[in-house]
């Protein structure tokens, strides 16, 4: 009885730190994240490439998202790109996620999608030292979104499937438009851009994105 | 004194077509281009390179600006870029106008800077079959650019010098700032922006952009 009592309170006290942390933390301010190349791999995919069990190598951003010890090759008509990260858990259906320029230089005509919608996405062979796939849909370039809690969203005044604009205080400043608002309990606050977007805005970890509700808090200097 | 009479008349209607072609073609849009990685070499860094005078290959979009009929390679630390296109006319000093992302593939840090503006820029190796230059300078990322006429200019009710913003209608929105407005004489009214930013953006060369000049112009759908 008294154990279940101190679990019980181990288990509020986290509960509410977590709150209070939450809170401290919450500012106008949205974290910016750079999406490198990567893919995700159907259970079946996998077991092609790879003979024994991924191992998780480290979490990731977004809890319950982790990095496996395990690297692929993409192969496309032009080209070849190596060393491409498999994030866990397993999906339902492969998917690999490249940015417009590495798009080109494999020659594959990946359109700008969110993740999870790939139909008619090109495919392309995704290989190993152990195994080839190829796979007839999957490849596309993510669009940029914003992963966000249900007390982010409110925090903000937006909801699941919105689409903001996010402006930048970076070395390149820009506005993104149409940015998906992505709520769900699991969420940690962050937007998703892809390396592309990175270099043509000039944000890293450390830049200043607010979302903009209002067009008369857009900065133009013009 | 008939064919002095016939020279001016002939330059009169010149001048009269080409004004009334240029105001029929007047919009909003900014017609926009995407540069790919160039250099601009001075006289003395070609011939250490070419044993034999360039030829023009075909004129470019601003005036007086053409493509010669060779190609470098660059070379950096961590990598190499064949097949790079040389602008002519010569310049006073060499001047290799890449992306962030071949500055990365090269692991050469060049900074993001207007043409002409070296100082301080990192160099790096720029070669071809015949020859080999080390650069101490001008390795730098362009900052996105129109290049406009006086006419444009009082159309748009800019000047040289100023920052703008521009809203793109391409398939991934946004909203370039601080694009900086070049005007002269010979310019012809057209938005300059790197790969990655054509990347980032979706802009291709049928990309309706608009100055925005008032942020209630800006179409946030938010």
């Amino acid at each position: 009885m008294l154990a279940a009592n101190e679990q019980l309170i181990s288990a509020i006290v986290e509960e509410v730190s977590r709150r209070i942390k939450q809170q401290a933390g919450r500012s106008d301010y949205i974290p910016i994240e750079l999406s490198a190349r990567h893919a995700h791999l159907s259970e079946e995919d996998y077991y092609k490439l790879f003979p024994d069990a991924p191992k998780e190598l480290r979490e990731l951003s977004q809890p319950g998202q982790y990095l496996l010890d395990k690297r692929i090759r993409l192969i496309g008509p032009k080209g070849v790109i190596d060393n491409i990260a498999i994030l866990g858990p397993f999906r339902k259906e492969s998917q690999v996620e490249i940015s417009v320029t590495d798009a080109r230089s494999l020659g594959i005509n990946a359109p700008v999608r969110h993740s999870g919608d790939l139909d008619s996405s090109p495919g392309g062979i995704i290989s190993s030292s152990d195994g080839l796939v190829a796979l007839d849909k999957g490849f596309i370039v993510a669009g940029r979104h914003i992963h966000m809690h249900p007390d982010d969203a409110a925090h903000f005044g937006v909801k699941d499937m919105d689409l903001v604009c996010v402006q930048t205080e970076s070395s390149r400043p820009l506005i993104f438009r149409d940015v998906l608002v992505r709520v769900h309990e699991s969420f940690r606050l962050s937007m998703h851009i892809d390396f592309d977007e990175g270099n043509a805005s000039g944000c890293t970890p450390d830049t200043r994105c607010t979302i903009i509700k209002n067009p008369s808090e857009v900065k133009c200097g013009c």
